[in-house]
This record gives C-alpha cells, structure tokens and sequence, in this order.
C-alpha cells in the first residue's frame, strides 16, 4: 500500500512581492516539514516560492499546470500534472486538496479560494482577499499552517 | 455564413429567493428581445429564471451544465451543453461570454466572477457580490443590461 | 419551455480532401433539414464543411472549440462554446450529442469513437476508422443520416 | 531544485482478466526500478495492478482520478489528483506522460492511444489494441519497458 499522506494546497497570483514570496517559501516549507504534500499550481510567484520551501525541507510538491508543457513547471516542482486546460486547472487544483492555504493572489486565486468554499475544502487566509465568510483568516505563517493542518478532515 | 449574434452570460445560484428569480426573469428576457444569446449553467434558480424569460421572447439559450445529462437542463435551455466536468464548467460558461450579468449568488457565482475578471471578460453585477474592484455595479434590469451591451468588445 | 431539437454529432478531421468535404456538407445539410442541432468541434475541415451544409439549410450550428477565443470558430458556426480546453473538449463535444456521425477522420476523430462508444452514444461511420466493433458503418450519406436518426435514444 | 524524474505512463481497462494483471504489475515494477514515475488513472484492473507493481518497487504512483473523491483511488496511489471530470482526465493523463505503455483495454484506453498519438505522445503497445499506426508493438514485459524508455524525448 502506498503511505497515505496528507493534501495541503497553496494558492496564490503568479506575481507578488518579495515579502509576499517569503512568507509562502516559509509556509512550504512548514508544510513539507509535516510530511504533507504540496498541491500548487506549478508556475511562478507564491506557487514557486512555496514550493521552493517545500523542496528545500525534503518534501514532494505537485504542480498543476494551466498549460501544455511540463516545462512550463517552476525549478521546485517533483510531480508535474499538464492539464492544458487553462484556468480550469484551478478546479482540479482545489479538489485536490484536503486543506487549502491562500496567500496573497488576484483573481484567479480568488476564483480559487471560491471554488474551494464551493466544494467544502477548508481555506486559511493569510494577506489576501479579505471579508470572505468561510475563510479562517491567520496572521502569521506558524498560524497558517497550524490551521491548515487542524481543519484536515478526520481520516 | 452565421448570424453573428453577441453572447451575454447570465450567472447566478441555482437556489434563489423569488424576488431575485423575478429579476432574472426580467433581465433574461431583455437580453433576447436585444438579439443576443444567453448563455447560462442550464439549471436551476437565476439559471432557469433567466432562460425562462429570454425563451418566451422568442430567444435561444444555450445551458453549459456540470452534469453527465443533457436532461439536467432546465425547460427553458434550447441548446444543452454536457459537459461533465462539475464546476470546472464554470470556466468554459464564463470564456464563452463576451459580457456578463452576475445576479445575486454564492460561492459558484464568485468564482464566475473571478474568472470573468480574470479572463478580461466585463461583469455587470445586480444584487451580487459587493466591493469587487472592476464589477460594474448597478441598481435595476435595465441598467444591467444595458451596461451590459455597452461593455460588449467592438466587433 | 424550449423547443426539443434533436443532438446530431458531426466529427471528422480539420484537414480533408475536397470529396470528404462534399460528403460532410451533404450530411450537414440533410442533419439540419431533419430540424436536429449539429454539433461539431467548430473548426476547419470536415467540421466547418458539415456547419456549411446546415447553416445553409437554414440549420443551428454549435461548434465546441479546442482554443481561447470565439474567432476561432468557422463561418457557419451559429453557437460557439469556447472550453479553452484543447483536446478535451472532445469529451464535451460527443457527451453533448444524441447520436455521431464520424465521417473520415485521424487521430483526435478516433478518439471521440471510441470515447462515443465509452458513453453509450451510437456512432455512425462514414468512410472513417474502420473494424471498430460497436460502430454502425454505412456507405452513403443519406445512409449515415438515416441511421444517426433511427439510433436516437427514445425520449 | 526538484529532481527530474522521467514520467511513463501505463493505460489499461479497470476491468481485467489475471493475466493481464500480472503483466500490468511486471511492468509497473520495472518502471519504479528505473525510477520513473508511473502515472495511471488510478482505478482499478490495470491500474491498481501497475501501480501495486511500482509502489513495492519503492516507486512513485500518480493517480490522476476521474471522480470527485480521492478516495476513489486504489490504495497503491502516493499522489492522488482528483479532476471530477470524468473521461476527460483520460487527456490530462496522456498530456502528463513522456511515454505510455497501453496493456490490454477496453475503449477508453483507446481514446488514450489516440489521444496521446494526437498528441505526439510515443505510446508501446503490449496486448492491445492492435493495427494502429504509430504504435510501437511488443510483446513481453520487458521489451514494453524497455522500448519506453528509449522512446523518451531527449531532456
């Protein structure tokens, strides 16, 4: 049997300041840390940087990607999904996930953090899109990850 | 050749209150005695409201439905679309568009709008999600549909 | 409510010679002068041959696109779904029909047989991929129109 | 940086005989051993046989799921991708593969050969659909992996 381990996502714009970048390397990397895998969409932005920090701490990181090419994939992704799908990449995204940490992001992130409401996955927001009923708003990376791991449904 | 018609979407929860199914209606029928094709998630609530009203002016509606059945269309959709896909349908109801009408909603519409957006496609919103920066907010039917064709790209 | 239009699927590859063509007009006009919806993939080649003979037959057009934009849709395409999906928007394209005429055809054309046949939708073959069990080879396209009709589900 | 690992695919029906099993399984070891990762539909016949074969290889399994619920997945999956949108998946799963190998199968791993010959994906053929051009037909278990990877494209 495979080892079962958990789903955490991280969402977030392909753009974002450094700050922003930091603050998703760290959280990667505490995810990574707790031996979960990191489902993220693969390009650059909040998803390179997450999975960066995952990647450093030893961890497995899956990129669902929008496009056609594996090697549209940032560096720090070991287990590219090639959709080519486009946007629609962000249901498969979502779905996937058993706890779902939002950082930052624009549209589509919040597109993400929509559907991921709409399907009953559990969302942690960290600076980014504000007053959403449903989503557990944290203030640091610590919390973020904290909350993301609590809210994991019981297996 | 085809006609060119122009294509409005008109988003919104499948479970809605009548007053908003009244305005659906009113707004449905508006954008078919204007000529354009409607374009909804082919079920229930402003979905069905909105189709009713633009069939019975004599319009074409045309149902991108999440389900595996064309028979999970409302009476009022004249071209079914099966997609399969569940939500991810949102993604192709929404590209499909060239402008849109958000009325009312839950998460499912959030995500219609952020993909919208995210997508470059004008969203009209009536009794929608609020404080969405480039939603173009108005009060009443007519002003959203009527914004609603003014925001049309120029052919 | 809408008027019941029967779902007849045309599939067949973008690039073909002149008499594929003629033949894939002449079943689109004959799918359209029986009052069925012709659905197609929305391109080039058979498909835009067989949305020429409908349309011209006075016929509903509904082209299912692989692509991101609208435009990408041939001239007689009356109903333009754009998934932005690529190739699977072949799913969509054969779970959307009642019934799918494949008329020549490569790769991407086998595909949807044999996804057709994986649904349950009968399919009806025309100069196509031959020796596939389950499909219904006819030799003319007066022939594959009948057919496509008598193999409709019974509403 | 991620370590690249080569990415085989293995296609095969949900339903079949023991033989099949046993040769879905043989393969599947030797794709971990060579320390590709083996990225299958996740279900069960071939696919719980391939990835059984990988995990107790020490491998690594991709399931890309065309339900809703991770839990659908056969329990020799490391990395569950949940798309819910049912046959479509079959395409997401081609366009992630470098190389398939298609043992056995009914008609969606048809619409997979097609697909992935479509999309210029080598595919080995092993046992299956027979007589289509394109396909690299073997005969035991040893030259089907062997032949898929030397089909890989150069990195």
């Amino acid at each position: 049997m495979a080892v079962v381990r958990r789903r955490i996502g991280i969402i977030g714009a392909g753009l974002c300041d450094e700050q922003i970048k930091k603050t998703a390397e760290h959280v990667g990397r505490m995810v990574a840390e707790r031996d979960a895998i990191l489902y993220c969409g693969g390009l650059g932005g909040v998803m390179e940087a997450a999975a960066k920090g995952a990647i450093e701490a030893g961890g497995v990181t899956v990129g669902i990607l929008p496009g056609t090419k594996a090697s549209d994939a940032n560096p720090y992704i070991s287990i590219p999904v090639v959709t080519g799908m486009s946007h629609a990449r962000n249901v498969i995204l979502v779905r996937s996930c058993e706890s779902i940490i939002s950082i930052g992001g624009s549209f589509g992130t919040l597109s993400e953090i929509a559907l991921a409401l709409k399907m009953w996955r559990p969302v942690v927001g960290l600076n980014t899109w504000k007053h959403l009923e449903g989503v557990h708003y944290v203030k640091t990376p610590e919390e973020a990850v904290k909350m993301a791991f609590e809210l994991l449904p019981i297996l």
